[in-house]
């Protein structure tokens, strides 16, 4: 079978990095082209084009998308490309809002065409086991950390500090989107607090306390990008006492102890591998469910300025 | 057939005027008890408890609840009663956030009960009338307005300017859940601005624009709780060039000026008639989409300090 022609519309830091080397490498896709509005210096991006309209205009060969752009474009750029009859990859989180899910996917249905949500921290081997170990269990314990300094990893990118950017819960939401694919029940945000920097429309740190079945149940997530050095983990206890901890952004698992898996990053040719899957079924994997906590999140949360400076 | 047993539990605003009058005059429902932390006066609520828990174990001959209380303990007391095996009606809005909604469907479908979400704006024969209008159709303009005056609306409720507690979102909620029944396409929030009384957490005033299939396409909800007279209307227009207009909370439509549906407000009876038949068939209705509106207002709104005391 002839590998899927393939383009990525967006060329930052996670289209550069992220994308274009794993479809470079990957047996059933091949890069046509790219768009991006300031040209990058990249030879293995295919055919550069300015505006992305003109891409899928010019190539009709084109069989899919990965949109690696800023959220808040990505709804009209994936209607765009449905309409074109493209399938669609993308980054995460999917969307700015849950109308966009719905709408975009009511689109790829009518359309029959796939789209593939990349969470890509759903995508290792820890989350599969955690699932398994925590299925029908009840959790007593949860602590989420998420944090990392921001002049580091989100260095000059202003659309994350605007309305609809989700600051640190840019991160922090692929954390959540490990815990809600392996917590046995549907995460319930009771509180929230929301550090807003000044100047700022999106938070630099966020609390959030999840409601157990027991009162003294503690479930807690906390992301913070003030912090020096890096840490990404998942501590969870189950009422009859066992111990995941997942730490490095959940590649590594533990049970009471015991590595159960310990893995290099293998996220994004995974999310190829299972797009090309769903392509080849007409299938399509658009999970809402982390954007769901952040949206409680905001619902529920309060918000409090903050003063570092941005 | 026997009328369903049913116990009301918060007997606030809503709860004594809407929820207890209403089901003495209702054929398939007699009245067990309340429940309501501070005694309050009325002939027509039954056996007064303090303790809902208290009541759901004295009283085992209660059918079914509806929950009247603020929205932020109603899904522990949901879970609760439908542990004790009780159908569940929750005044709007349902749950705070979509983590509940998620949940509590889990544990009634888990438990076999019914479960109805009473946005009782969506009970008049007006929301069915404009819903077939438009099906299929296409909106080239929205103009929601939900505006009226929190002192006389809202006076002494605290909870709505707390986290969670909504602000004039609590009311606007009624007109966008009406806009999520009619409309043929999913709404989505492009941009938002919350205006924030000092010492609230809760909006005064929303303004929504929702994307439209046309960049001139202009659908805007607004919603105003600092305005003298209360204005609760929706005027859409079709791309055909159709005008439905729905003043008095949407009561009343009119189709290119003349009336199809003005009503009285017959919008609490039905909500019980449409509980005895769930109830009756074994199903449940419980709509998030009004929610997600909100909730997406959160995600990408702006918000912005507002000056008027409250």
């Amino acid at each position: 079978m002839s590998p899927y022609r393939i383009a990525v519309i967006g060329l930052g830091e996670i289209g550069l990095k992220r994308h274009l080397p794993v479809i470079a490498a990957h047996p059933n896709f091949e890069i046509v082209a790219s768009a991006k509005r300031h040209p990058v210096a990249t030879d293995i991006g295919g055919r550069q084009y300015r505006d992305y309209r003109e891409m899928l205009a010019s190539e009709p060969a084109i069989e899919a998308v990965a949109i690696c752009t800023p959220p808040d474009v990505r709804c009209r750029i994936a209607l765009d490309a449905i309409a074109a009859g493209k399938h669609v990859l993308l980054e995460k989180p999917p969307f700015s809002t849950l109308g966009e899910f719905r709408r975009v996917r009511l689109a790829a249905e009518r359309a029959g065409v796939t789209l593939l949500g990349g969470w890509h921290s759903q995508f290792n081997v820890s989350v599969d086991r955690a699932r398994d170990i925590l299925a029908g269990q009840q959790v007593a314990k949860l602590e989420m950390v998420w944090n990392e300094d921001f002049t580091v990893y989100h260095a000059g990118q202003e659309w994350i500090w605007q309305a609809g950017g989700f600051g640190v819960l840019d991160a922090g939401v692929n954390g959540l989107s490990i815990l809600t694919e392996i917590l046995p029940e549907p995460l319930v945000v009771r509180a929230a607090t929301l550090r807003i920097p000044r100047g700022a429309q999106t938070p630099i740190a966020v609390d959030i306390d999840f409601a157990g079945a027991h009162d003294e149940d503690r479930l807690h997530a906390g992301m913070d990008w003030r912090t020096p050095t890096a840490e990404r983990s998942i501590e969870i206890v189950t009422r009859s006492g066992q111990r995941l901890w997942m730490p490095n952004s959940g590649r590594r698992l533990e049970l009471d102890g015991t590595v159960l898996v310990d893995e290099d990053n293998m996220e994004y040719p995974r999310i190829y591998d299972r797009f090309a899957k769903l392509i080849a079924s007409g299938g399509s994997q658009l999970d809402e469910a982390p954007l769901v906590v952040v949206a409680d999140t905001w619902l529920v949360g309060r918000t409090v300025p903050d003063d570092t400076a941005i």
